[in-house]
């Protein structure tokens, strides 16, 4: 039977017709990634601290093992909202991609001045450990594409796009 | 200790100084993401069997565990190589998204038709069975983009960014 013509809808393979696996001659390049964080608060300070604690959920399938043992203190400054945003979180990737390799459970922001473009703000958390945190994804950079900083009445919303 | 100001190396926690765990305000959104494929062959038949069994390879983590016990015949036409090439692979990921949902160990063309942009091909491997596959990455469509097919006396190269 290994002659027969497999028809359109398949058919089972009978001895002595399964063939030999190939010589693997391919490979993957350049693989990119990335996702939008939304996050919104009752002000514009709560909306920057969910989208810092957003960035950081996503560095670990199980967030809640996070122990907050350690407090980190992150300075930013920006010339409007949007580069403030960015190197707000930048700060924190900064505390997460080097010593202290802090991922934050929660992120607060002590000083939040909209009028000089000014954050101080603390990071709670623990060194990453990959045997207590189960790994989630790499973040490789915030980015200004198609960040978005919405603040209304009753409207605070953030918009980043993060690599991954 | 609670007042405490967090210097910039960080500081230990002290007992009552952990905050509480915020309501979570915040979302993901428009992940996107692609990885480019490039595989090579003593001839182009070779190239593109090979890209096949890349894509096919990238759906699980453990390609190993995919017998052969089904055969699946392809027929895919274009009108130049660069669309021949995307049909062609479209027509293997539309084997695995739909009915036989087959998930393949081996592809071998049967005629490769360069002239009319033609090919046979089929499939070897097996219904996709979560249990049995470790599930790899899903991979939403061929993309046109940067696509390239290199054939030159010693070289045989195909190149194809899949959206996943």
């Amino acid at each position: 039977m290994a002659d027969e013509v497999a028809d359109e809808e398949g058919r089972p393979l009978q001895e002595g017709e399964i063939p030999q696996i190939p010589e693997v001659k391919y490979e993957y390049l350049d693989h990119t990634a990335d996702v939008q964080l939304h996050s919104w608060g009752d002000d514009l300070k709560e909306s920057f601290e969910q989208v810092a604690m957003a960035m950081f959920n996503y560095m670990t399938t199980d967030i809640t093992r996070v122990d907050m043992t350690r407090v980190h203190r992150v300075e930013a400054e920006g010339e409007d909202m949007l580069s403030l945003l960015y190197h707000f979180l930048d700060e924190f990737l900064f505390l997460f991609c080097a010593e202290p390799f802090l991922i934050c459970r929660v992120v607060k922001i002590l000083e939040f001045d909209q009028e000089n473009f000014r954050i101080k703000a603390e990071g709670y958390g623990e060194e990453f450990d990959i045997s207590k945190h189960p790994q989630g994804t790499e973040v490789k950079a915030i980015t200004y594409s198609n960040m978005q900083v919405h603040e209304e009445e009753k409207k605070h919303d953030v918009f980043v796009i993060i690599d991954i």
